[in-house]
């Protein structure tokens, strides 16, 4: 089993000005790939702590990616501090400098003298390519390690990780079979209730039951090794029958991207009405090419479940639509939901206990009862199932 | 100074199921006390890796925050690895007990066996409140270090945070003055180019300009000691040139919320015409409380610049808006913006150089070109400055 670490770098990384989602993109990347990291760390622009912790995880791990500091400002510093880990000098590739000259006259722009630093690796390393930006890559071996040194910009990562260091990870190592993962989404329940009836199942050797709770949706995650494969296909239905009616979709797929497969597939287009989510259900439908015709985004205003439901009908008569799918009232009272198709109107009132969330996470939650409703009506189910902190106060229906 | 270091525990979060967004709330925090982290660190749910870094991290920390494993489920251990590092054992805190039954019966609920656990802590631990969740914290001497270990429910770390942890802090220690930090925020610029102008700039002693990179902005960061804030504020309108028509908002208050703000003052209504950016800028809007109108949301199509401009002034009369603000276009090719004030309609085709992005990200930019002319109009300045990545294709001013 190969040791492998990762660490970020950079002030606004390490003062949380910036998210690190290049560790967490690269984590679960490797993980899939049968290469779980075992730790990661994060450090400043600081020459003396870069130095320090490259010597300190050298001792201790096979492969470490470090991620950012290799663009032309002062404070990047990752080369410098490589070639001062390794004692030796940083020395102009000139082949790199030449590439980055052609990068920037293909663009018709002039390079900035700051830009040659990005050409300076240390003397040992070996250039890696960076086929969409001007700061290469590098890789050094130090004490036990081998080292790959990365650009922070995520789209420049993600191509010199994908195409230069994994293949150059398995020709080095005999990498191990990747891990089985079997997922599910469930929507309104909580971990403990979940854990609480979970726990119960007896888990093939090696097997585990992880959790991802991010509000308004819980992940249940079966992982095992390859060998358990049978097991937990045999486990699995036991998990989905504790999900029960929270469960939204298994794999990775997600809600509006299922919801708009199956609009595609049907041929059903869409308009929506939405008030207190803003526009969020467009937003994630629209980025997944659902069918989706004018929509609108209204301010809330109270509505009584009998309007919205109306409303809702009228609204997909008007606009020619397959189905027509509403959010509204005032957030303080309860919410109203209406989906109407060619079998007649579904409405629901209903009420989350989410108050002490923000009101962007309100706002998911909202939105996601409302694709939920969609993706019951077009799985052929009731468009609603009480359960968990989801609570329906009143519900409608229109012939 | 203090040396405070960070550890996040949790498979999901090793192996990137989960973005580690507690540890830049946390990192950013105390940044801005004047307690900047110097590290931080992640693990996953093993118990001896847990014992092992919070042994091997007591030896160099005055201060640890662990976050995460204090749930009740199996593969929650970070109680049991510190009473495990610490050489105690884990003993049941009958008043803790007790207030997590009072919290389940004043929910109506009855609390399941699996979190009595979660009442378990070191014999020689100080319990730390937790006013809105199940799972205390609690606080060990190990080696130099205090360590807190803290839920990873964002809302329960972030309350035991600031109401728990930073006091016992600011009691313990002497904790310094808080640094300086001017930002402003730049749109439509690279940042090479960007650091080519400001690198000539001299700063003053322990003042250092930072670059945060987030496709579509660059905000730019001076930070320094408090004894230097008159030379850093004398230095700031320097930046500002440089930033010069890609300045877009100073702070931290963001583009809608300024946008919001200037609105509601000038009780100037707002209407929405999104192709593209699919109920992004009513999204975007919306949360930070604007005046919208009913807004549309409407599949792209090819639209001339005319057409463009001509349908957002009868939107805006129609709907007897103070503002209509409108994206429209197939994206493939150049994308129409129009914002109809009562001064008359100003429109841009616009063309930019993001194809290489995520279609979140181009639907970001996109807003933000919005957003930025309502800005500029909002500032009695043009609506449009060609500058950096930016290139306006084509005018057209309606009377």
């Amino acid at each position: 089993m190969i040791n492998v670490e990762m660490l970020s770098t950079g002030d606004e990384v390490l003062h949380g000005q910036i998210v690190d989602t290049n560790a967490a993109w690269l984590a679960d990347l490797f993980f899939s790939q049968g290469l779980p990291l075992v730790r990661r760390n994060t450090v400043g622009d600081s020459l003396e702590s870069l130095v320090a912790i490259l010597r300190e995880r050298s001792e201790h791990a096979d492969v470490l990616i470090v991620n950012g500091g290799l663009g032309p400002t002062g404070d990047d510093l990752s080369a410098l501090a490589a070639a001062t880990a390794k004692g030796e000098a940083l020395v102009l590739h000139e082949a790199w400098l030449q590439q980055m000259e052609r990068y920037f006259s293909d663009r018709g722009r002039v390079m900035a003298p700051s830009n040659r630093k990005q050409a300076e690796i240390p003397a040992s390393a070996e250039l890696i390519d960076n086929p969409v930006g001007t700061a290469c890559g590098f890789a050094i071996q130090l004490n036990r390690c081998l080292i790959f040194f990365t650009p922070g910009v995520p789209s420049e990562f993600k191509v010199m990780v994908e195409q230069q260091i994994l293949p150059r990870l398995r020709q080095r190592f005999t990498l191990p079979e990747p891990p089985i993962c079997l997922r599910l989404t469930t929507f309104g329940r909580s971990e403990s209730d979940l854990a609480q009836h979970l726990d119960g199942l007896a888990l093939p050797p090696g097997v585990t039951m992880g959790y991802r709770s991010s509000m308004p949706i819980i992940e249940l995650k079966l992982t095992g090794p390859a060998s358990e494969r049978d097991a937990m296909l045999a486990l699995w239905p036991e998990v989905k029958k504790v999900a029960g009616e929270s469960l939204i979709f298994e794999g990775t797929e997600g809600l509006a991207a299922q919801i708009a497969g199956a609009l595609n597939a049907r041929s059903l287009s869409l308009t929506l009405s939405e008030q207190f989510t803003s526009g969020l259900i467009a937003l994630q439908l629209g980025r997944e090419n659902a069918p989706l015709l004018a929509s609108e985004v209204v301010p809330s205003q109270e509505e009584t479940l009998a309007q919205t439901a109306r409303w809702t009908a009228e609204r997909r008569e008007n606009r020619f639509a397959g189905l027509a799918l509403a959010v509204s009232g005032l957030e303080q009272d309860h919410l109203n939901f209406a989906l109407s198709t060619p079998d007649g109107t579904h409405a629901l009132r209903v009420a989350f206990s989410t108050t002490r969330y923000s009101l962007a996470v309100r706002q998911e939650v909202c939105a996601m009862m409302a694709l939920n409703m969609l993706r019951r009506w077009l799985n052929n189910g009731p468009v609603a199932a009480e359960h968990g902190w989801i609570t329906v106060v009143e519900d409608l229906y229109l012939p």
